[in-house]
C-alpha cells in the first residue's frame, strides 16, 4: 500500500503553459491545490530567466506564485554552495543568472585561479576556448574545487535552430578533469531532494508533474517520488512505450483535481 | 605458446625523445629492427604537426623513417573516411591538420549544413560557440553523417599552463548529439589495426613499444597485441602498480634489440 499524498511539485514549461500559451484549467487546478491546502513547489531547469520574471510569467496566466516557491538550479545551486564550500565561486553562468548569487563571495578574477567551487551554466556565446580553458585550469587545482552544474539539457531550440546548451560542456570539463559534476537540477536527485526539504515531506508522499517522460518522470521516481505524466507540452504517445512508467497519466493538469480526490 | 613477434608498432614522444632530446640509444634500436628486417611503424596521437616534419625531426636524431612509416590519427582518419563516407567532410581541425586530408571532398560552408562526416581535431583557440554549435547542428541532420574523432587527448601542457586538447570538444558533441564518436587514435583499437593493416601482421604477432601505461600499453593488449613499456617518457614507477600488466619492462627502447632475441 503506497503512501498517502502530501504534496505536490509542478514542472512549468509545459505543464503550466506551452511556450507563452497557458494550458486550459491549469490555473484552476493550481488554485484547488491552493485551496485543498496542498504543499507545492515549481520546478524548473530554466536558467535564463531570474524567478521573478516567472513569478510574473505565472501571474499573467492567472497562477499565483512566490519566488520562495520556485526552484531553479541556480537557487539549489547557491543553497548547495552555502552549506558546501568556504572559498570565493567562479561563476560561469549568463549575467541574468549571476544575480541568482547574490551574497555568496565570488571570485574576482578567474583566470588568476583560486576557486572554492567552480559552477557551470548555460553561458551560450559566453564559451569560448580561453573561458573553458580557464574553467579547466580552476578544475586542476590541488585541492580540486567541485565542478557544479546547472542542470545537464543538451540543447534548446532557438528561432534559427538547435543551440548547445550547458550539458554538452559540463561533459566537455568533466572529461578534461577527470572529475563528476554536482548536477543541481533536473533529472539530479539533488534537486529533487532540495525541494523536499523545503516541503518538509518524504520522497514517498510527493507527487512530481511534468511532461517530460525522463528528466521529470523517471528522474523523481528514481529520487523516491511518484510521478504523473502530463499529455501536454513535449508529450508523445512513444514516452509510454518505453520503460519508464507513470504513475499517473493526465490528460492535461486540469485532471489533477479529480485524479487526486481519487488516488492521494 | 605465443606467436612468434614478426612486426613492431612504436609510439614516438617518450620512446624515441622527449621533448626535444633523443633518448640515448633509441636511433641504435630502430637501426638494428632494419637491419633484422623486421618490418615497424611509428604510431602518434600527435596532430599539430604533419608527418613530413615529424620524419625531419627523426632525421635529426639519426632515426631514418618516411611518411608511409608513421601513423597519425588524421592519417588513419583519412582512410576510413575514404573507405566509409560519400559526402564532403566538415573539418574541425587546425590549418597544418587539414593538408593530410587533401583529395578527400571538404565541406565549403560548414553552417550551411550537408556534411558526409564530422572530423575533429585539436582545434585550440578556434573552438568558439558558434564553431561548436555549427558542428553540433551538422550532427543533428537526418541521417546523421558520423562523428570521427582524431583521438581523444584531454589536455596538454602548454609553457603557459594546461590547455585542453581534442577530447573534451569530442565529449561535449557526443553528450549533445546522442551519439558515439569514431575514435581514431590511441588509444582506439580502429587505429591499431590500420597500423596492423599496413603491416600486413596478425595482433598475435605484433609488439607495441611505449611509454604510456593506459594509452600504449593497456590500448594495445585490448586490441590483441602484445606491448612492452619503456621507462623512459611519461613513465612512473605507479604504472607498474595497476591493473595493466605489459609483456615487458624496458629501461629504454635501447634494451630492445637483447629482449627481441631472447623473447621475440
Amino acid at each position: 500500500m503506497s503512501e498517502p499524498l502530501r504534496g505536490i511539485l509542478l514542472d512549468m514549461d509545459g505543464v503550466l503553459y506551452v511556450g507563452d500559451k497557458p494550458v486550459p484549467g491549469a490555473a484552476e487546478a493550481v488554485a484547488w491545490c491552493r485551496q485543498a491546502g496542498i504543499p507545492l513547489r515549481f520546478l524548473t531547469n530554466t536558467t535564463s530567466r531570474p524567478r521573478a520574471a516567472l513569478v510574473e510569467k505565472l501571474a499573467r496566466f492567472g497562477i499565483e506564485a512566490t519566488e520562495a516557491e520556485i526552484l531553479t538550479p541556480p537557487v539549489v545551486a547557491r543553497a548547495w554552495l552555502a552549506e558546501h564550500v568556504e572559498g570565493p565561486v567562479a561563476l560561469f553562468v549568463p549575467e541574468a543568472t549571476r544575480a541568482e548569487f547574490s551574497g555568496l563571495p565570488q571570485l574576482a578574477d578567474p583566470a588568476a585561479g583560486g576557486a572554492g567551487a567552480v559552477v557551470l551554466g548555460d553561458l551560450g556565446e559566453g564559451w569560448d576556448y580561453p573561458t573553458l580553458n580557464t574553467a579547466f585550469r580552476l578544475l586542476m587545482a590541488e585541492p580540486p574545487p567541485p565542478l557544479v552544474a546547472l542542470g545537464l539539457t543538451r540543447y534548446w531550440k532557438a528561432p534559427d535552430g538547435l543551440r548547445l546548451d550547458v550539458g554538452p560542456f559540463v561533459r566537455a570539463l568533466e572529461y578534461a578533469s577527470g572529475r563528476e559534476a554536482v548536477v543541481l537540477g533536473k533529472p539530479a536527485r539533488p534537486f529533487f531532494q532540495a525541494a523536499l526539504d523545503q516541503l518538509g515531506l518524504p520522497a514517498a508522499q510527493v507527487l512530481m508533474i511534468g511532461d517530460d517522460i525522463r528528466g521529470d518522470v523517471g528522474a523523481a521516481q528514481a529520487a523516491g517520488l511518484r510521478a504523473a505524466l502530463v499529455r501536454t507540452g513535449k508529450f508523445r504517445p512513444s514516452d509510454l512505450e518505453g520503460d519508464i512508467r507513470p504513475d499517473a497519466v493526465l490528460d492535461s493538469l486540469a485532471d489533477l483535481p479529480a485524479w487526486w480526490q481519487k488516488n492521494a
